[in-house]
C-alpha cells in the first residue's frame, strides 16, 4: 500500500507542472490528478479544494523564500551589503524553483487574487528589504530616496531577469540562465543594484570568490 | 455606410481588450467581431487571420515605440543622459499604452511565439540601449560591464513596475500609477538606473523642472 504523504507530494508535482504550463483554470482536477496517478476524490482528501492545492503549491515556493531571504540578511555587514545578498538570494530562489516563473506569470495574467502564502512572502520581503535600506540610509551607504520605491526597484531586476529570461532567448539570442552566463548576469545586476544605492560611506563591494 | 477603416479599427481596439482579458486562445474572432459590432468574416476581410489581428495589436505598441524611444536618444547630451532619457521614455510610453502590461503577461505567459513587430521593438530598443552603454563606456560616463546585461537590467526597472503595479498594489497597498505617486516611481527609477551605470567621468545629473 502505498503511503498517503506519497500521494501529497504527487498531486502537489503535478498541480504545480500543470498550472504553470495551463493556469489555474486550464487545469483540471482530472488533469492533476490523472498526471499524479491519485483517484478522482484525492485532491479534496488531502487539501480541501484545488484553491487549496494551488494555495499549497506557491507555499512550497514562498516559505523557503522568507528564510532564504532572511538569512541572506544575517550574514551581517553594512546595510548596503546586506541588499546585494539579497539580491543574490532572490536569484538564487528562484532559480532553484525553475517552475516558479512561469506559474507566476501565469498567476499576474490572471488578474486571479494572489494565494496568501505567496501574498505573505512578498510582504515579508519586501518589508526586509525596505527596512535595510532605512537602516542604510541612517547609517550613510545608501543614498536617500523613498525606501519602498527604491526596495521594488531592487526587486524589479532579479524578478524580471527570471521571468522574461524565455523571451530574451528568443528575441536577443541570449541565454540568460546557461552556465557561461548565468553567474555574469547575478554579478552584473549586484554590482548595478550596488552602485544604484550607494551613499556617501558606502564601503567598497566586499571581495567575492572569483565568479 | 461605416466606412470599412471604422471597423478596422473597432475590430483592432477589441481585439486589444480582449486578448489582455483572455488570452489569445480565451478570446474567440466570435467574440471580438461581437464586441467590434463588425460580421464574423471582417477578422479575415480586414486581417487575413486571428493570428494577423494580434500581431496588428501588438504593432499599435511596438512601432511607435521604437520611434518613442529613438526620439529620447536625439534630445543629446552624455551617453549617461541619454540612458536616462530612454528610461523615462519606456514608463511613458508604456504608461500611454495601458493595455499593454497584460497584454504582455498573457503573451509571456502563454509560450506562445513573440509576435513579428513586439520581437523587432524589443531587438531595436535593445541594440539601442547597448550601443548607447557601449558610447558612455567610451567617453567615460558609463561604468564598465558587458554592456547587453547592463542593458537588461536597464530595461527591468520599467517593464517590472508597469507589469507587477496591480499586484504591488494589492500587496504592498501601494498604486504605483496613481497621480500623487506616478512621478516619483518614476524620478526614483531614473536616479538608480543612472547611479547605478555612473562611469568614473559621468556629469551632475541635469536639472529637471521639478516632479
Amino acid at each position: 500500500m502505498r503511503h498517503p504523504t506519497d500521494v501529497r507530494r504527487r498531486l502537489l508535482d503535478a498541480a504545480r507542472q500543470l498550472f504553470a504550463r495551463d493556469g489555474y483554470e486550464g487545469a483540471s482536477v482530472r488533469d492533476i490528478t490523472r498526471r499524479a496517478r491519485a483517484n478522482l476524490g484525492a485532491v479534496t482528501y488531502h487539501f480541501g479544494s484545488k484553491e487549496a492545492l494551488y494555495h499549497a503549491v506557491f507555499a512550497e515556493f514562498a516559505e523557503p523564500f522568507k528564510r532564504h531571504v532572511a538569512a541572506a540578511v544575517e550574514d551581517g555587514g553594512s546595510a548596503l551589503d546586506r541588499i546585494e545578498a539579497i539580491v543574490r538570494a532572490f536569484f538564487h530562489h528562484i532559480e532553484s524553483h525553475p517552475e516558479m516563473p512561469p506559474l507566476l506569470l501565469r498567476q499576474l495574467s490572471s488578474g486571479r487574487p494572489v494565494p496568501p502564502p505567496m501574498a505573505e512572502a512578498m510582504r515579508y520581503n519586501v518589508a526586509l528589504i525596505v527596512g535595510t535600506i532605512a537602516a542604510g540610509q541612517r547609517e550613510g551607504t545608501i543614498r536617500a530616496g523613498e525606501p519602498l520605491l527604491l526596495a521594488l526597484g531592487v526587486i524589479s531586476q532579479p524578478v524580471y531577469l527570471a521571468v522574461a529570461a524565455p523571451v530574451i532567448k528568443r528575441v536577443a539570442g541570449v541565454d540568460t540562465k546557461s552556465p557561461e552566463l548565468r553567474e555574469r548576469v547575478i554579478e552584473t545586476v549586484a554590482a548595478t543594484v550596488r552602485a544604484g544605492l550607494a551613499g556617501p560611506g558606502a564601503p567598497p563591494p566586499r571581495t567575492r570568490r572569483s565568479a
